[in-house]
């Protein structure tokens, strides 16, 4: 299916540096797509320690209990990507083809299987053929080399529209390291927990456990404050590699030690760059939309309203619509079951006061609101006059392409 | 906007019998609409009993809150409703409006406002001008009769596209008494109470109590197990009332009464009947889906994962398309929260299993399946195999005419 690149995609793609210790390669297995690259092989030295965050959902994926179980060895040696078959609801032959995949890439890296992390992604509940690994792993091994990061993130696309790279740098002491990021997801997006695949590369050396507690807390506000569709996937994966390959670097074994300030705001803002991305290739979005509500009794009770707007098919499609319909946002939060008082209720459309204190502006004026509403980009701001509780998430509009995606995905 | 009948509408509509006790009069006031009637008064006799059941949303329309302050009194002498403007967030006016329309109601037919129970439906937001029902409440209190009854249910429609009435007969004792109800409502349909706008009538000499016990009772497995796109609205209304005008029959007075046995199957069919119709209506539905889940660790976690899957946007489009896309049930499955273990689920669709415990299931034959989906009313059964806990919500299916009607509602 021939789908235009979403009107949102970023104007430009940054040139990505390379980092020391991460090599990469990639394949056409033939998995289910022709004519394009369906593996992802990244190589990292030895040494590289591993952090990740997995979907939430009581049904994951093969590859999802497969990182789980090997992440608290904290120890990485490559990473397995494929798209085009997610490996999700394969039973047994799903955990076999994890095992032989992770077993026939450690024979060829020289390493343990245990040392070796799998992602997949693309249609549930097909068996996926894991011998299709072995023809390419080989050469894979052979050609992995520092620099086609743009052709990493494309083999990892499906319902894609564009690719996802991001890339910061940060000192660490006297020493400047980088974080070079990837991400794919486009549907099924939904807040529990890490969205989509991405998967984030340092060359900073930085102790498993540090690296655990900083993607943690950074997914809390990026990955995990943006949602499409409300449909968490069965196999959400965010892995963060940190080669320690850098040159003359303080190596830091604790998430509170002071020198990782810079680092921790640098993979911020690659995890918070990421993120945007993946809601603005929400499927069939026209326009992103930022949620932010303010005046909630706490941060979780502002996340909770936010996500119930951000989740309303019918605020969705009014935005879709270009209509500032902020009774449909009165009803989401009503939804939420969060503390609200109707009558202290303001909410603005790209910083236009439609609502004020349980009724309408009487000072706002159609005419500017529903110009302001064509804009590709909506922020949507509600006070609820409770408290000091705010936060902010990110979504797109729901559009007939949505449908028209999802009304046809298998066939 | 002119929208087509749904092609999902019951074939024929039923001879609605007259209630003794009930008289129904409606009007074209010009709230919002040309052409057509947007007010209905019924005429309640002395003594009638009320109960109701409202949407728990912490954003509740002015109706629903003047409505719950007057139900402990159990009495009721009329309902006016309205279409066109829902006459929720309108702050002060909101409240004015209801206080002004109960009291020209009261005065027209000689009761005291607390007897008059008010519900709206229709854009939110927008100040309800009460005025209009000064110029119409005299002459409906005059022409008010036995018969309209599907005038009434007209009188009330807003984005519907039939109108929806139920009626059936029970014997209590050795009389037998009639129920009729109405109901309206196409989106913003979730089942948090009572979705929508719906009316019951009957002669029963039944109490208020007893009548709300058999509503609460009644609306958990009816009204409250239906959803079109999880919204819920903040105007849920349900009412049921009671004439007593029915001739011999025993006055009952508590729910427990063994004499209701008849009665309250017959208000659960109404109930369930017009529920039905509702997820007929969904906007832009062309599918209706009957989502059953058994094996689940009890009747409320079935219920939870039913309503996941019903209200997941992917598994809605994939039914829109006719695609048996089975593994969106196991993401809704396992975004539910609920137990749930993957290896030990299966799924089938209108009675053809495509998955049997945490695989596709080997037997099924695609086109047999691709033929089934091609039916207009679909049942999707999932066994999660941890326990005896079953449920089944109703839901309807995804498409580009919901997003049509919803991108373009206030315009």
């Amino acid at each position: 299916m021939a789908v235009a690149v979403s009107p949102l995609a970023p104007k430009s793609v940054p040139a990505m540096p390379p980092i020391a210790g991460v090599k990469l390669a990639t394949a056409a297995a033939g998995i289910k797509y022709a004519n394009r690259t369906d593996v992802l092989l990244a190589l990292l030295a030895p040494g590289t320690t591993v952090a990740g965050v997995f979907t939430k959902s009581k049904c994951p994926s093969a590859p999802v209990e497969w990182c789980r179980a090997i992440l608290k060895r904290g120890k990485a040696r490559a990473l397995v990507v494929n798209s085009g078959n997610a490996n999700a609801f394969t039973g047994k032959t799903g955990r076999q083809a994890c095992q032989f995949t992770a077993k026939i890439a450690a024979s060829a890296i020289g390493c343990k299987p245990a040392d070796i992390f799998l992602a997949s992604t693309g249609v549930i509940g097909e068996p996926l053929n894991a011998n299709v690994f072995d023809g390419v792993m080989e050469s894979m091994v052979v050609a992995a080399h520092e620099g086609p990061w743009l052709e990493a993130a494309k083999a990892i696309m499906t319902t894609d529209t564009f690719l996802k790279v991001a890339t910061a740098s940060a000192k660490i002491g006297k020493s400047t390291v980088t974080i070079n990021g990837m991400a794919k997801g486009a549907g099924m997006i939904a807040p529990d927990m890490a969205t989509m695949l991405s998967f984030i590369f340092t060359d900073a050396p930085i102790s498993a456990r540090a690296l655990q507690s900083l993607l943690r807390e950074g997914v809390m506000d990026t990955f995990n404050a943006v949602t499409i569709d409300g449909d968490t996937s069965t196999s959400d994966t965010l892995l963060a590699f940190a080669t320690g390959a850098a040159m003359d670097t303080p190596r830091i074994s604790s998430a509170a030690d002071p020198r990782l300030r810079h680092f921790r705001r640098a993979l911020n803002n690659v995890l918070a760059n990421l993120a945007e991305q993946v809601a603005r290739d929400g499927e069939g979005a026209r326009k992103l939309v930022e949620i932010k509500v303010e005046g909630a009794t706490s941060k979780a009770s502002a996340r909770k309203i936010a996500m119930s707007i951000a989740n309303s098919p019918l605020v969705k499609t009014a935005i879709a619509g270009e209509d500032a319909n902020w009774g449909r946002v009165v009803m989401a939060v009503g939804k939420a079951g969060e503390a609200a008082d109707r009558d202290k209720l303001s909410i603005w459309f790209n910083g236009i006061r439609v609502a004020h204190k349980g009724a309408r502006d009487p000072a706002y004026d159609e005419d500017v609101v529903s110009q302001a509403m064509k804009s590709p980009t909506i922020s949507l701001k509600v006070a609820i006059g409770l408290g000091r509780g705010a936060d902010r998430v990110l979504t797109c509009d729901l559009t007939k392409e949505y449908i028209a995606i999802n009304g046809d995905y298998r066939s």
